[in-house]
């Protein structure tokens, strides 16, 4: 269940020596096609690290050959020399794979503000691309891992068709349900030898990220390298059903998306925070939002303490449309909060799962949507104030 | 420097029993005149408390005789009932001093969703009118205390004008530089014996709050509860220049807010957030927030690490207008970020003391703005989770 279970992919993860920690921290992904059609969605900060910079002009003709991710340094802010640390880094791997400069991705992730090793660089993707293999996606997926506990991995095949034929997306992600130390990041790779088109890629990722990463919420930090980047090789020979081959993506960003909550270093519980009866999908969005960037609310989560009223205070903030005495909240099934005033008993709340559900009905219409986050607890402050700068 | 310094106001702080504690919670201010124009500020959230929807209608008609504040329960998202609660303590203030209700204002402080203990309210009610006294603005601020670990007061005294008087501003203050564990809130008295009709108050009022109370910004939290009152009763007969009184009292809320947040139970430090050279006071004030909002540049100052890449980080998620390659940031007087790249060492940025500056200099315009915010620690988790429910 990797980047490598879509047939046409090769990978690799090695050592460069990036980490002090001396873990893997480079990764090669290498489409052999015979497609190469990509699509991607960038961090929308405005603040954008050099890799983003650079993959942005490469995915520009909707091809990518190849894309290599560093972990141990994100390349932000680190201005002309950064962009050319980045365009040196895909020139070295188009030079060994006989390849364009222009069609290698790059991905970096680690702490803002200091310049890669370009000698350990350079090396580390020598030796990147000669372990390539085509079922390397366990070692890619390793190698790009900074903080995260476990590497995490998705999968999905589509139903045969009338010939019998199947195709496969398969997802590595690291990062990032509490932003790390080195203000780690969430980076995905995506592949599938589904033969799609770069329109079609672009039309079904959007719409995969809208309803997953996007609604994965830790802390509300938003970073300077995020990158979901969708490769096709079009190896298989089953032409797809475009409805189909979005949900099966959606599927596989959903799956990462919760393992990156699942693995929040620092957290004590996964909070899905539900709309319902909302106005529209955006109002949906935009209150379980709102709970879900209150700390007071993730604190309370924390301390097991079913503290609607800090529920009812971050709805209250937003300008969807609600009445204040028809909101109903239940937290783990039990709807302590109705129309907008005192509802049964919080004694009958049990937050002791790691699992929380948290249920929000505006009594405004017919649109729903989910948050995905985490509470907010003493090892995430530990993890993000306890390291030596 | 209390709610009765200024001339023409009496006040009293007294123990109703609504805190387990046996503390003072109950505080009545009252205006005896020759004027009774009043201005106020409230909380802006749409799940406001049955004491906001109150004070509200009594502020209608820019008249207020008297104020009366509890700690130990916010009356909010208690339905009809907590209304009427509200309702029937302004009666009970009116019956006792021979006014009307609709001209006394009333603010709750304490946990959300639980109905006040009316005999409590009302006895106290009874306790707070006998106790009034030309100096009672010390008991008051004393009474509407909950986590506050010392009572908040400032004043300001004008010039004296060609006949030699002066008038005088004092105000008081509770909360909030953590939001605590029941939720508390900010609430803030003013009083001021200078002649001036409520429209005048009103300006002045919305004028110094937007400089002063609008931009501390502890936790992003909104509570349902916040109150700013402002209570003139033209006792003084120097009539005041709009110029200087406005500044006056910008002078007091900034003191008050100030103090709110040095009293941040859980913080290390207290941290203002300047950014320049913005192409509007509104993208300086926008950048400023959005910094103070991020937990892990929060998170990072606890730590003693001047982590600039946060910063731009969270400078990148606003619409402010700025070119990123000319972002210079300043932190306790370092240059550690400089053209959106690598500045000065951090190694020469001293954060052990308490106080931190950081400032962010957008070379897009001349506005300016500071917002106050405090560190996020494990003290704050663990007054924010840390209580039964």
């Amino acid at each position: 269940m990797s980047v490598t279970s879509a047939l046409g992919f090769r990978a690799s993860g090695v050592t460069a020596g990036l980490k002090t920690s001396g873990s893997p921290d480079m990764a090669l992904v290498v489409n052999e096609g015979p497609h190469r059609s990509a699509a991607a969605v960038f961090t929308s900060n405005r603040v954008a690290a050099a890799p983003i910079h650079w993959s942005r002009q490469v995915l520009g003709d909707g091809r990518v050959d190849a894309v290599v991710l560093n972990s141990g340094g994100a390349n932000a802010c680190t201005g002309p020399e950064g962009f050319q640390n980045t365009h040196a880094t895909a020139e070295k791997v188009a030079e060994l794979l006989g390849l364009s400069a222009t069609d290698i991705a790059v991905c970096s992730t680690g702490l803002i503000g200091e310049q890669l090793p370009m000698d350990k660089i350079l090396a580390g993707v020598e030796a990147a691309a000669t372990a390539l293999t085509d079922d390397g996606g366990a070692a890619a997926a390793t190698a790009i891992m900074t903080t995260d506990s476990v590497s995490k991995e998705a999968l999905w095949t589509s139903p045969a068709n009338a010939d019998g034929v199947t195709y496969t997306i398969g997802g590595m992600a690291k990062g990032a349900g509490m932003l790390a130390p080195g203000l780690a990041t969430m980076l995905v790779v995506i592949t599938t030898d589904a033969g799609v088109e770069t329109e079609g890629l672009d039309v079904a990722l959007r719409d995969a990220v809208r309803l997953t990463f996007n609604r994965a919420d830790s802390d509300g930090c938003m970073s300077t390298n995020d990158t979901v980047l969708l490769m096709a090789s079009g190896s298989s020979t089953a032409f797809p059903d475009m409805e189909e081959f979005t949900a099966g993506l959606t599927h596989v960003c959903a799956a990462l998306a919760r393992a990156l909550i699942a693995d929040a270093e620092g957290a004590n519980h996964d909070i899905a925070i539900t709309t319902r009866h909302a106005d529209s999908e955006r109002d949906a969005e935009t209150v379980s939002r709102s709970v879900a960037r209150s700390n007071l609310f993730k604190a309370a989560i924390f301390g097991n303490d079913p503290n609607w009223g800090r529920v009812l205070a971050a709805v209250g903030t937003t300008d969807a449309v609600f009445d204040p005495d028809k909101i109903n909240v239940s937290i783990n099934g039990v709807q302590i909060a109705r129309n907008g005033c005192i509802g049964d008993s919080r004694d009958l709340v049990d937050l002791a799962p790691r699992e929380v559900s948290v249920e929000i009905d505006l009594n405004a219409g017919i649109a729903e949507a989910t948050i995905w986050t985490n509470d907010l607890t003493h090892a995430y402050v530990e993890e993000n104030s306890a390291y030596s700068s």
